[in-house]
């Protein structure tokens, strides 16, 4: 990244979707459905293929059952072919490629690899977007789908955040295969060689993949999965959804000091963790972003108003691993 | 855009600056520190350069004095010395480019071009970042300046929207050499020959830039800039900032039907139209985003919620011309 | 109400409930429930009756199926046993009384009376608590029952609008009988002889009831009926849903500047002109509260934010008449 | 309160002023213009009269320089002049009077006396409203003054807290002499012999007046004075307002279970905790509210979402004592 001559690479377009697996696939699909507001688009095997009213693809969430819960893979959608190929490259190079795959229901052939750490993930270009029927069509033509009116009325998939035992590792794999700007990272101390937590950023969005190191040294886990809304006061009132219909709330809603996020975190029936979020009118636009650092020192101040960071966001993910 | 082979063109960073010409520098001023809460950055000769709270460049707007309302410039940032290259040589192979000059307060060599409408747009891509001092420095290391708590609080820049006395060929123009996706157009019919509107995105945000035709049919006008804030309640808020203090609200609050924006037109006491906006959490990283089609027919529903369009909207533009 | 000596008669409580007649019962049901997100206390004959969730009364809506839209009656609850009968007394001894009923579901005896304009009024104040059930308790106690999550989530009636052709005459009879407050008025000119509009408080709420001049001249007719929400953001919300769900918007979202409330009329299926609202955190505590006028030359200037004031709120109510 | 032939009180019309004592005067008075939004109505000795934009009376706030952080006093206005002499005549028997002053800056002659923990408390009808000028005139009729664009924006007082020793003592002698509703308490167990916390409504707001247990068994400090804004978002802005200014965040924001209030505590420079509050559309007009009671299991829960009440709650009020 700091070679003058060359340029910073944009090849990723967003985070596309998320396989999530669950020992309760009724109640976590009613979960999303019912309290978050989500739609089903199809189901097939033990999968049931989930989206937003704003996700333009066939699909943002991918739940599937399991024994237990966690996160079977992930993927990023490329902006064209041709940024598609030369990821592919550059991560074939690197050893970590697994190869392709013939895709799933709504998108083309897909590219999977392993993270250092070991989580699976996919990239591809070829998507089918959503079609929307009589049925769900918005008012308003450039909405995906019709605002559902029900529960926490989630708009679109926002972010991953990921679990990693070697956080410097995941960092400069991502950064020089992926491409995007380290936008914010804790480190030990300033000189970043001891990474903490690091969140990339592919388009403006300030972060669409965060990764924080796993207090209990277990690879390859799943922290939480985001989805936007269109307002704080809407967390606000998915704070009470969720308090009325028996949803376990972890913390929040208050907002980060890192990135800013207007956040809820509460528990999907299943035991995965689940935030809702907004993140009021921040974008960054700065094509030479420089990346924030904080020291573990200055993280002791909590969040952004002082609410000290729930010790279950350093060990609790998914798997479940003892203590 | 239509050859397969050729990918997307993502050069431009985001809108820059804008300068605006004013007949009452000091009242424009005014409004612009006291009712919309931006600071003064530097002041030299005829101008005053200043930025909203969290507007990372050194300004966003330079104020001139003239003895017209008016637009004099805007720039776009690319997002490398590289991407600033390759749109340079596209302009100069169109004929419409004026050259290279030495940049101005805070930024370095720009390129300046005439838009097919005659606009002067400038091409940059050496910036000097917004250092805060001690007393505008935020909590938060990752906000550009203290958020102020002054009027409106506007965020950062948004978009500008221009006059033009032909679509066609400034969307033509555009996309061509700048790049980026034109996402929502209205036309005459839906073969698009004949837009009447464009809106043009270049990084994730559904639009920096958008293009609607001047029906006194002159050519270069300026219609309006606007300043995001962080929710509609600020929207809201703005609106009532701007009714206490006699500021002349043209329309709104309200949401577009186009682009979603919630929005409050206003007039700066130089006569320029300014707007304050909120976009929720509507972002568009579709690579391959279809653009949204609005025939004339199909606006005669107004707004989104059904706000006549004001017809002011159509002619008002500055500088003044009589119809 | 100018006797230095006499006390200001704060009998009333509140607005109970109005009950709305309707051509679609079906329709007009299906609209409070899945659109407002109210809920069915009971059903009789052919009659619905309806509350929103934190409405502590066995209902405040009646809908009742009938050949044409339009209002029944509505009712007030006392603030005592005695204060009903000092008002029942006052009412007896104006000849509009037109005596005790056994009352009605959800309530105990009521004296009904009409109003100088013919609108049936009930006065009660018995009545039956809302009781929740496992099904929709909340998890707050504090709350009548569990917040819906569903369509707009209105909260609780806040007031209801009559059309009147004879202003005068209701405001005095309503003042010297009922009590309460005037808090704003528009009137022809400043000695308050011609009121055009009147707005009753009757506790901390600026008004629970408004009347306004029918320009058609006619008696006894509805304007509209309105429930609140516990935001300006789920006005906004509100908005988006009707827009979704096919719902007319007559006007707004905006603010008016009689009252400050934030407002949003639409037609439930029936005809009938229905209010969604929310009032910031406005409340008159001030037990002297001197009334607010308002000409007609003050009124040109629309709303709080300058939207004209639509032409059919001075016609169109129900049941609908020829102009 | 328990005579089904008597009538219950309605003689407080709301909590009027409070009279805070600062070692701090000249940073108080900035933290309550500069960073709440508040106004100087007048300055006397040593103390400071101050007022939010749409607070009706000469002020609801006197700062008055002392050695230490504190409350002097705080005084109700009562519905008529015959409220109050009814009022006074029941105090008076309580022997707990103190008797008749002249008033002060905005407000005519008051009745003195101590509450059963020693707060010193006043009662009083004649006031002076407060009259705009040409400088801050609102736009609408209907505010008290313009909104000000500047800090926190708060609109008007809300509710007092105390700390007593004795909270029985307190409620009785509150609920037998000077009426009003008890809306909600905490206790011990559900007999309500023994009540932890209580909770006074005298109009349609769900509290006027709070008093909660000091666990320092101290007698008649205070614990804080809360200000009303308008939104949820707004009492989210403050909370950056005071982390950008240097403020002091207790806790919050977050929503209370009890009151349901949405609540930012913070420190004033002088010491004493300010609380900036909304309460969305919440009231009671429920003339026979039945209290609702919260048990010391039930608190164990925390706040509505779940933060855990901070412990200096219950210990920490001014004058600061030694625990």
């Amino acid at each position: 990244m700091n070679d003058p001559t060359s340029e910073p690479i944009w090849d990723l377009a967003h985070l596309a979707h998320v396989e999530l697996l669950t020992p309760k696939l009724d109640q976590s699909t009613r979960f999303f459905t019912d309290i978050m507001g989500m739609s089903i688009t199809a189901t097939q095997g033990d999968s049931v293929y989930l989206r937003a009213y704003d996700d333009y693809e066939h699909h943002t969430l991918k739940l599937t059952a399991s024994s237990e819960a966690g996160m079977r893979h992930y993927a990023w959608r490329t902006r064209s072919p041709q940024a598609l190929a030369r990821r592919v490259a550059a991560i074939e190079a690197t050893g970590l490629g697994i190869g392709w795959n013939g895709g799933d229901l709504g998108h083309g052939p897909a590219y999977a690899f392993r993270s250092p750490d070991g989580h699976l993930t996919e990239l591809y270009f070829e998507t089918e977007k959503y079609a929307c029927g009589p049925h769900d069509q918005s008012a308003l033509k450039n909405t995906a789908s019709r605002f559902p009116g029900r529960g926490i009325n989630v708009r679109r998939i926002d972010h991953l955040n990921l679990f990693a035992a070697d956080i410097r590792a995941f960092r400069d794999f991502q950064l020089s295969n992926l491409g995007g700007i380290l936008t914010e990272t804790i480190v030990d101390n300033l000189d970043e060689r001891n990474p903490r937590a690091v969140w990339f950023m592919v388009n403006s969005k300030s972060y669409d993949l965060a990764v924080t190191l796993d207090y209990l040294g277990a690879r390859g886990r799943f922290h939480h999965l985001t989805y936007a809304v269109n307002s704080r006061e809407e967390v606000l009132i998915a704070a009470d959804i969720c308090l009325e219909n028996g949803i376990q709330i972890e913390t929040g809603p208050h907002k980060h000091a890192i990135q800013q996020t207007f956040f809820l975190y509460v528990y999907e029936p299943g035991g995965n963790r689940i935030e809702v979020a907004n993140t009021t009118a921040r974008l960054i636009t700065d094509p030479d972003y420089q990346t924030v650092f904080w020291t573990l020192e200055e993280r002791k101040k909590g969040q952004a108003w002082g609410l000290p960071t729930i010790p279950s966001f350093h060990t609790q993910g998914t798997p479940m691993v003892k203590e």
